[in-house]
């Protein structure tokens, strides 16, 4: 039995906290785990220019609710969820992500949650745990899946390679030297190709 | 991080095997674990029947293809997509289901599968593993889902009991009584209810 399990941002949506800095114009906001490596100190930083910028959860939904799903992603993500079990594996926020995913039609999402204070606020956020794409696969494992898996950065690498098919999809070239080991795709019909290829191979 | 799994037979769609044996006018198909309480015995005579009767899967999709999810079903799944993430955890054959999760809107479903032959006649099954629903749940709850969980039958109560909040949804007097943990609830308006006021108790 298999699912495929996606990364949502560069995969089926663009990057949430650079549309949200390119539509606020805080440029600050761009801040990547490239600048800070430190993830807590990141999300810390990221929530400290929210209250600066007296940028409530309301603002940012407004803000995120005017970007789009990625050209196509919808059309190739119907067409896997006719074929497949699908779930969406996702470091972001489901405050971030619900109006992406009610253009996408609700796939199921396994991610994150920021935490809001009564005047909407964003005041802190909890992650699911530790190295939660992975863990998600190890679970799918364990009650029996076989998992293809597409992402499209670092930090999908190890649940590309916790899955039995791994795929990247337009990833960048540090990523695809440094993981010779996953066929890379950089449109849908490429991704779909190389899905149907690991459904064939990884059955049973 | 909270999830909803919900059982599909009962309390999305109808009986999926006795749909089939009112469409067909089998009468035979109409067995269940009450007359046949080995499954595997269970199943290989309603897989003799299909051959018996010369029934392939095709016609079996046909068949199901004009059955629809219950009155409200859809809607009230929409209700729920939109508020919290989404399982459906069935013991029926993604074979049967494909058509009705169609009109649902292709939510992401955990079951088993039928063997097919070339010539398209269902030859076995495979179950994904014993006790799925239950397992399933465990582990949810291993990558730190909080889990609510609604079902209709007997072969749902370990997976109501596995559950942080566990509702039955029209279930018959046998259940009702040999388990008065679960709150019954026999219309959508109370199990969304029910849903609200676990989501509530779960939280953190």
């Amino acid at each position: 039995m298999q699912i495929l399990c996606l990364d949502l941002e560069g995969v089926l949506v663009p990057e949430i906290w650079i549309g949200v800095a390119e539509r606020t114009g805080i440029a600050e906001l761009r801040i990547t785990t490239r600048d800070e490596p430190d993830y807590d100190k990141l999300m810390r930083r990221r929530i400290a220019i929210l209250e600066r910028e007296n940028l409530g959860i309301a603002d940012i939904h407004a803000v995120i609710g005017a970007m789009d799903p990625l050209p196509g992603a919808r059309e190739f993500l119907d067409w896997a969820r006719e074929r497949m079990q699908v779930l969406i594996l996702s470091d972001t926020f489901y405050e971030f992500a619900a109006p992406l995913m009610r253009k996408l039609g609700w796939p199921t999402l396994f991610c994150n949650f920021l935490v809001v204070d009564e005047r909407g606020r964003v005041v802190d956020y909890r992650l699911r745990q530790k190295d939660g794409k992975r863990e998600a696969v190890r679970a799918l494992h364990g009650i029996q899946f076989r998992v293809i898996a597409a992402g499209d950065s670092y930090n999908d690498t190890t649940m590309l390679g916790e899955a039995d098919a791994g795929i990247l999809f337009r990833p960048p070239e540090n990523v695809i030297r440094e993981f010779p080991q996953f066929p890379v795709t950089t449109s849908y019909d490429a991704l779909r190709a190389e899905i149907e290829r690991a459904q064939a191979r990884v059955r049973g």
